[in-house]
């Protein structure tokens, strides 16, 4: 394919979804974890607590000897001081807080009432037993399953690899300071996905053979097959060139001759901003083992002003969340591009079947949550 | 104070709201810029684009050459071509794209219709004049601002400095293996929250001129004054030592003898965890500009079960999402800990005056949205 078409939006993310699949797994420690997906279920290898540990702070004493302690009858005990987390010294089955318990001169604890067994103590597999799931495979590691990882005394997981992302920005003879313009957007965004960007000029990014995934800023629209979308065809296999989406249409699908993914983005900024979030977001998110979704809540709220949009092609409509609950489009597109964008709260995908909406009618809008 | 009290978490937060205050900006390279905050407004140096400019990439003409061009009377005109974002050559006023344009040997085009004049032209100003708002103070970047600020032509922001934290784990005796288990959970929220990690020994954290906060995993519990909170305070002034929050309560707040705000978390992990995400998030994004309150979406729903809470306590209840909307506790937080905080969808926080919330009624929760 050279030819320029418009193939349905639904087509295209058929593509990715057979193209980009889950990479495989890597053994990480746990401290570069933060935010990455698990490749496989994490279990405990051994009971947590391993023994019988201090829940708090405190001394730790035999219960047993406290038996009878009372207001009249104070007995004196044995006593260990102990932390949070350490293992109770042999015979200690209880913790008693600082702040309920005097010392005499001997380091022996007062005691004016007795202790429970087991009181202020975390037991051998109360947090788990030894097998229990701790995380599941596909989990995006956060502070709170780190910390239930490692208090399971595990230091590395195995992570679903990051998806080695090859951009070609400045290719086809786009001057350099139009590249320039689109590397900062494209960067964060393929950070954010979890990708590793390798950036490399058009030749090298096709004929590389540790791409995951090739991105090509490239895509010159209809007609235009003598520089750009040929000279990427010439390297590689282009099954879809051109997807009924606005702004955007102008995204081609194909494998390198290395036989990785090869999307082409068109140029200019809007364009590729919602090509890249309707496309590479998915293929990248699928290759790290993320939620394939496009990375906003979902929301359905009224619309403010009626949004308009042409049958048989996929629109993008910037929103604002106004204060009473409804999303106002920003403005058109055609007119200010990059400015909605950056100004809008959200966005809602108008499907190709849709003429758009009335005023009033529930729309289904993507919010950004970035504060 | 080295007493341990147990003040509402009202006024914890008041404190830290009185002593964590926005950082100062610093000018930081576009491509580092993603996911920061603005410190200042950033504003149009010219009109974008600086000059007419073709919208797509095509062929430029002079459209009052075309007049009068049909199917009968094609005319021949001098064309140059363009790629998007370029600028038009001098005369040329509108843009024809590849595939509606024939070219003669001579590089000509051949027109059988006329072409309207600023068609596929970014006019001069178009997407925003001289001065405009690009993206106002405290937004956090993402992709599409870093778009629109660099077609803009600026390559360098203010960014609110991200905050120095530094972190003292195994201080006052604790084993040194109790803070390898609370390093990666902790680690992976101080990042999350925007800050930049500098870990050292208590005594160095607490003389550290360079740090904008310190945190001390130190918090022992009531009585337990002699090593840890004791060795703090002789470097520090402990405002308030003990909230009224579970899990949690062992919070302090304070000052370095350096001035920095410093804060005592729980050694024991799941209370170091929820006083982290209480407090320390708030202390940490207030310094960097961002959104003080919980990273997490809020969502009211009806609560499955009953959940039961003290009085004159605020506490931390971890809760799973049903598909039938409502939500519900995992478990007892006394029995699992960090086991339910991490298969948890999200928590509520029942404040101190509840005493909890019968099985159906409408629940305030927190929800994870990490996939």
């Amino acid at each position: 394919v050279s030819r320029f078409d418009r193939v349905p939006v639904e087509q295209a993310i058929a593509w990715i979804d057979g193209a980009a699949r889950c990479l495989e797994s890597e053994e990480v420690e746990l401290h570069q974890a933060s935010g990455r997906v698990l490749g496989a279920d994490v279990v405990a290898p051994a009971p947590i607590p391993p023994v019988d540990c201090a829940a708090i702070d405190g001394l730790a004493v035999h219960a047993a000897d406290s038996l009878g302690a009372g207001a009249y009858n104070p007995l004196t005990l044995p006593a260990t001081a102990v932390m949070a987390g350490e293992a109770l010294p042999d015979a200690m089955d209880a913790v008693v807080p600082f702040d309920l318990a005097d010392l005499d001169d001997a380091g022996r604890v007062i005691l004016v009432e007795p202790v429970t067994r087991g009181i202020n103590v975390d037991r051998l597999g109360s947090v788990a037993i030894a097998g229990a799931l701790l995380a599941a495979a596909g989990t995006r590691l956060a502070p709170r399953h780190l910390g239930l990882i490692a208090a399971a005394g595990i230091a590395r997981v195995p992570l679903v690899r990051r998806p080695r992302v090859r951009l070609a920005i400045d290719s086809a003879g786009r001057p350099a300071e139009s590249a320039n313009r689109i590397r900062p957007m494209l960067c964060a965004a393929i950070e954010r996905d979890g990708g590793v960007i390798l950036e490399s000029p058009l030749a090298e990014a096709l004929a590389a053979v540790d791409a995951d995934i090739v991105l090509v800023v490239d895509g010159a629209g209809p007609g235009r097959d003598q520089a750009s979308a040929s000279a990427s065809a010439a390297a590689s296999t282009l099954d879809i060139y051109g997807v009924a989406l606005v702004p955007g249409e102008a995204t081609g699908f194909g494998h390198t001759a290395a036989g990785a993914p090869m999307l082409l983005l068109p140029g200019p900024p809007t364009a590729c901003l919602w090509s890249y979030e309707l496309f590479s977001v998915r293929a990248i998110r699928r290759l790290g083992g993320r939620n394939p979704a496009l990375p906003y809540r979902i929301r359905t709220m009224p619309t403010a002003r009626k949004i308009v949009s042409s049958i048989g092609t996929t629109e993008i409509c910037p929103v604002r969340l106004r204060p009473d609950g409804e999303v106002e489009p920003v403005a058109s597109f055609a007119e200010i591009g990059l400015m909605a964008a950056a100004q809008a709260d959200g966005f809602v995908v108008v499907p190709a079947t849709s003429e758009g909406y009335p005023r009033g009618a529930p729309v289904t809008a993507h919010l950004y949550d970035e504060s």
